[in-house]
């Protein structure tokens, strides 16, 4: 069995307290699998790193990582030390783009044992997929400001779509319903108000679509689907993005599906060119970070997605990720609880729970 | 008393349903308060009229139009007739700007009877109102595509923020506060991904923001706000955002209060160089066109904002608007409702329903 190469990148905030959760579960699972999961440890992409070398990473992050099967990462961005075009561009959105990590998968899911701010939803109601393009789009520092400083100041901000960046993503799109049960995808845009670039994805989409005739698909505006979400969440499968808009979807999702806390996600490239990284979808959350409070399963479940990529390279992973979901699924049903699911406990002894539950 | 003059511009779909109970109300007051309001009609932004002349509005719509008071307007938009930059570039886009009602108001709130999709809500936990800027930022034509047919095809897309745009709507906002209980402004960006539009717009927030020192305010990433809107919609007081940021709020905020059915918006030159323009926040809707089943109220409440944007030039006006309102509400809590509501009444029996409860 061949070692796979893990690098873990706590960052800053709670992703430091969150983190250790993470290889609690980890840990117990390599030793009783043998899982041959080889974890180094990198205090990069964080305030400290940052005040002593003046920049998120070292100039030989890529060489140091490339190698690497994954990347398990917590949270980077902590605007009262860094601004934040310094600490996510030159760390998070720097690996998502030079490992193009193309593909955002953020499963937005009701637990068992989770309050849902929904009236009247019960597990099984919210179950579905957001697929977001990860590396173009709306994100971009292209642009620039006019007449600065006077009265008839502009700035003029491009969204840059490419027809390999948004085909590749709603493949993978397609392909996520085909392996789903109930094999439709809802892309969403805003055609009839950006006008270039939305009716560029959906044509984009309409073909691809016509390429998969097992799967149905639809289309919404970004408004009205935002809408959706909390009117009806049953209706949704897997869910297709522009970078902006996925990113919206993929917090609004978890938020009708309960809190951010427990959501995680996958930053993928999936021809494993370069290392995937996995995140938990919540930030590095300043405001309660220090009091050991933070909700460690988003932390946690993006560690189960990482064993699952794995797995598709090492079954060994596949048994993992699923012992390590039935855990966590035990504890969002049993308790101990962080304060974001109602409950007194502290990040470690939830993640302690988990640890143990399995 | 001088005569305030109305365009009445039913346009498409359920526009055409829900126009005639707003008129029903209108002529009631108008009558009983002698409002010496005018109205005319104006078969214009529809269908008949795109099939008959090749364009939505007609070449003279600018010089016809200018010299009225208020536009109470149906909805447009039909896409299985006409591409919808055709049909909203054409009509509603264009007096957006041509006629520079630079702000878009949007009221947020619970109302007594209506069921809310979020658990434990009670009318009075959200109330709140999106200043939507309404002329520029990522709705554009600007941009174009390259290599087009082949694989290497990209597109880009400009957004445009001017200083006099952001400064206005942003001052805008904040009298608003001023006129409300909690006197607080939040704005809604997302700098860490949109590297050059969003920051500006957090630097001119900034800016004003110092202006209103009896005013608090604050600032979240979009993603994180469409979260809260869901978790904690009793935080917000008055929403602050750009085109596209406020046109998704102002749908995910009324679905979190119920449907969208009933919410309403104004389209405002607060200056009175042009005419303002009211109309509910649904669009045509052709999936439940011709049923006669279509929330009335929405329209309605429109133009209980059109008599209150009237009562600052002429008094009686906003008398005739609090009892409308009154109206509105009596029927919200008593019924008879549109199916959007639970109900089984037609659009007919609610719109009378209001007339009656005048
Ligand atoms: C129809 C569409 C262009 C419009 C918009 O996005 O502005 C609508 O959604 C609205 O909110 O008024
Ligand atoms: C931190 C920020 C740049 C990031 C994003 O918007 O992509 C985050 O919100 C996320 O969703 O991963």
């Amino acid at each position: 069995m061949s070692s796979l190469k893990i690098a873990v990148i706590p960052g800053d905030g709670i992703g430091r307290e969150v983190m250790p959760e993470a290889l609690r579960a980890l840990d117990a699972l390599n030793s009783r699998h043998d899982l041959g999961l080889k974890l180094d440890h990198f205090d990069w992409a964080c305030i400290e790193h940052y005040q002593r070398h003046g920049d998120m990473l070292p100039p030989d992050w890529f060489e140091t990582l490339k190698g690497y099967d994954a990347i398990l990462f917590g949270a980077v961005g902590w605007p009262a030390a860094i601004p934040d075009h310094v600490s996510l561009w030159g760390s998070l959105l720097k690996f998502r783009r030079e490992f193009d990590q193309y593909i955002n998968l953020r499963p937005v899911k009701l637990m068992p044992g989770v309050a849902c701010p929904l009236a009247g939803k019960k597990p099984g109601d919210i179950d579905f997929l957001v697929v977001r393009e990860n590396t173009e789009g709306e994100y971009t520092n292209m642009g620039g400001r006019l007449f600065g400083g006077t009265q008839r100041e502009m700035v003029l901000q491009e969204s840059v779509f490419t027809r390999h960046g948004v085909d590749r993503v709603l493949h993978f799109a397609f392909k996520q319903a085909q392996k789903r049960g109930r094999k439709h995808v809802t892309s969403a845009t805003k055609s009839n108000g950006i006008a270039i670039s939305m009716p560029y994805w959906d044509e984009r989409m309409k073909d691809v679509a016509a390429q998969y005739p097992d799967i149905t698909w639809d289309q919404y505006h970004i408004d009205i689907l935002t809408a959706r979400f909390v009117l009806s969440p049953e209706r949704f499968d897997v869910v297709v993005a522009s970078n902006l808009f996925g990113d919206i979807l993929s917090d609004l999702g978890p938020a009708c599906a309960g809190t951010i806390g427990i959501a995680p996600s996958a930053n993928l490239n999936p021809e494993r060119n370069f290392p995937s990284l996995f995140e938990p979808v919540h930030g590095s959350a300043p405001d309660i970070y220090g009091r050991n409070i933070a909700n460690p399963v988003g932390m946690i479940w993006s560690a189960v997605m990482m064993l699952e990529f794995l797995g598709e390279i090492q079954p060994s992973c596949t048994t993992a990720a699923n012992e390590l979901m039935f855990a966590i699924e035990k504890v969002l049903q049993e308790g101990p609880h962080t304060p974001d699911l109602g409950g007194q406990a502290s990040t470690t002894d939830m993640g302690k729970a988990v640890a143990d539950a399995l």
